[in-house]
């Protein structure tokens, strides 16, 4: 069997590890990802690699085991309920296959360890990056008390795993990474738009996430003249629109609003209230450092034009990361060497990466994604790109080395 | 007592026949609404007409025992659930104060009849504007396997009252009305906005009402470029704009947008679906029969713009209802012989005077509602301004009479 079959049947066989049919149903400190973690280990010692799992639930399997730095592969192997098989499992599988071609060639001490980061998804408990926010030594300890819907807190899911949660600073282990490279299915339409092999990511976008609730009064639809209404959903409306044209605007910003409501909600009724939420992106630190005042600015003038009082809540934010110049270059240079066909490209949604980046140099390898479909059972990326990915990975692995 | 204050006692009496203390809960076909018409019964007797409830449960107060043409008060004593107590209950308490009025002046054969018409909320089986329907000769077969929420269908809840489904044809009462005049609280700030004491009605509204579903695509908010994303909600947004615009240019439109709902509703996922509704109103029917053609042109070449399946639907449509000129000019002196301002105006919201309109001479009296607030325990009208409505609504029965 050949390393590149090697990698696409890890993919099938670690799919297996799922809760659900549909799809892979894979949650953070569940019983099916530990099995998958045990499936793992065993995979990662067979590649030479050594297995431990850290204070945060964190799967590392370690390659250099002496002193001093090391390369690291990371990424995450829990899932949203029904996603695919390949976000965040490929980058741990590629990783692995990394190593094992690395062994092949003679490597007695490898230079790489790969990473299977805890919960990155934060479905279960809203605690998105948890396990490589932990490695990165940021205090989580606010977290112990967030509940998934059964009603069990964080803190008790992992004592249960035998993981006090008092003793997560102990995951901390950023410090001896000399570069950390992420592969990751790009869950967006831009690789097989342009018919691209690999993204070469320059920068993970930041995220603002904002909630607006418009109130205006809620009036009878037929008796109350145009003139005299406060229409909360026009004032939404307008919103909608000059977003979308701000993000339109420049390459650099996204702009969507998800998701929309109405009070009363009648036919038949004036909305009295609105409340969308505003999810806005940019890619560089100088255009993300504006977006909190545009976004405010857009909405803030409409109500007013409109006479509707205005709520602005931050939901969230994460600055972007934006990734290591030099490491960059590297993983170009690699993808060049393999033939592969390559764009640089931000990154629209969050990573791993993004928690190791602001420390040590980081970069990050994109397959395309089929139709750019992604957290859904329909998620692809074929075997030839995973295998060219692989590859792409290894060799940025045999430069950052030397 | 006067007159005067006995109208407004009648009113406090009439809403205490309510399911609820919060507002007034008297839905068709109920114990509530039944005990009210027995009062209306005895109150109606005091008055010198005779009461009898037709085969549509419709309350008739006969004044004119002769053959031949009367003149017809009207309006209703349904409610809708914590509703007011002045939305259809003043119509037939004036009517029911007026005909004391002729009755003191010696009127031993009052020309006058008054009626409460069964259903006009419709809000129990959406069967809106029920009993002036039937009173007109409408078939209403069709409705009799309509539920309420507890699944029971209303031909059951007629029978269950003693009133067989079937013998709904004889309810019939249209053909010897030679005037219909209806009062009713505005249920929109005009009257009081403009600081005028009675709306002389000139013709009820057209109501078209629509549902519009739109479809893009559902993508990742981060990762799909602005230019690649077919939202569904953009091109809402553009739409609930563009329909403010029409109805904006011209005084005799009114548009709506009071409900919508988007799928998958995540705030980092772009709509893919998105559903609302439309409401759409004109005063005449020139304007009315236009309007399906401007509305479905304005989302059509919104959705072709955005890329996005349209689907729209009807329904429902209610034609707009012209009332009689020379009835109108008769309310108008009536109001200026008691003193009081008028404005000329169409009626926003439907009536049973639309049953009634097509066929027979028909007319209304609006007296301002406080901020315009109906459908709601803060629903108001001053003392006053009831007294005056009923001093003008009898006015108009002595001229119509003449």
């Amino acid at each position: 069997m050949s390393a590149a079959s090697e990698l696409n049947a890890d993919v099938t066989a670690l799919a297996r590890f799922s809760a659900t049919n549909d799809g892979v149903t894979r949650p953070a400190w569940s019983d099916e990802l530990f099995a998958a973690y045990e499936w793992l280990a065993g995979r990662g010692r067979e590649a030479g690699l050594e297995p431990r799992i850290d204070a945060a639930g964190n799967l590392r399997l370690e390659g250099h085991l002496g002193t001093g730095e090391r390369i690291v592969a990371g990424s995450h192997v829990d899932t949203v309920p029904h996603g695919g098989r390949y976000d965040g499992a490929l980058g741990v599988l590629s990783g692995l296959d990394a190593a094992r071609a690395l062994a092949r060639e003679g490597e007695s001490r490898l230079p790489l360890s790969v990473i299977a980061f805890m919960d990155e998804e934060g479905t279960r408990f809203g605690t998105a990056l948890f396990g490589s926010q932990a490695f990165a030594g940021a205090d989580l300890s606010a977290l112990g008390g967030r509940t998934d819907g059964d009603g069990i807190a964080l803190a008790d899911a992992m004592a249960a795993r035998g993981f006090p949660f008092g003793e997560l600073p102990a995951a901390r282990g950023v410090d001896d990474v000399a570069a950390y490279l992420e592969l990751h299915v790009e869950q967006g339409p831009v690789l097989e738009h342009e018919g691209i092999d690999i993204g070469v990511v320059t920068s993970i976008v930041g995220l603002l996430a904002l909630e607006a609730r418009m109130t205006g009064e809620a009036n009878h639809a037929g008796t109350t003249p145009m003139r005299l209404r406060r229409d909360a959903l026009a004032g939404a409306a307008r919103a909608i629109g000059e977003l979308r044209d701000l993000a339109r605007a420049g390459s650099e910003v996204t702009a969507n609003v998800g998701t929309i409501a109405v009070e009363p909600g009648g036919k038949n009724v004036v909305p009295g209230v609105c409340t969308f939420t505003i999810d806005v992106r940019a890619a560089t630190r100088r255009r993300f450092a504006a977006l909190d005042a545009d976004v405010r600015g857009i909405v803030g003038r409409i109500a007013e034009e409109e006479g509707l009082a205005l709520e602005v809540s931050e939901l969230y934010r994460l600055e972007p990361a934006e990734l290591d110049a030099g490491l960059v270059d590297v993983v170009e240079l690699a993808a060049d060497l393999e033939g592969a066909s390559t764009l640089r490209m931000p990154s629209g949604a969050g990573h791993d990466a993004m928690m190791i980046a602001p420390q040590r140099p980081s970069a990050m390898v994109f397959v395309p994604s089929r139709r750019g479909i992604s957290h859904s059972p329909q998620e692809h990326t074929s075997p030839e790109h995973c295998e060219l990915g692989a590859r792409v990975l290894a060799q940025a692995v045999r430069l950052a080395a030397r």
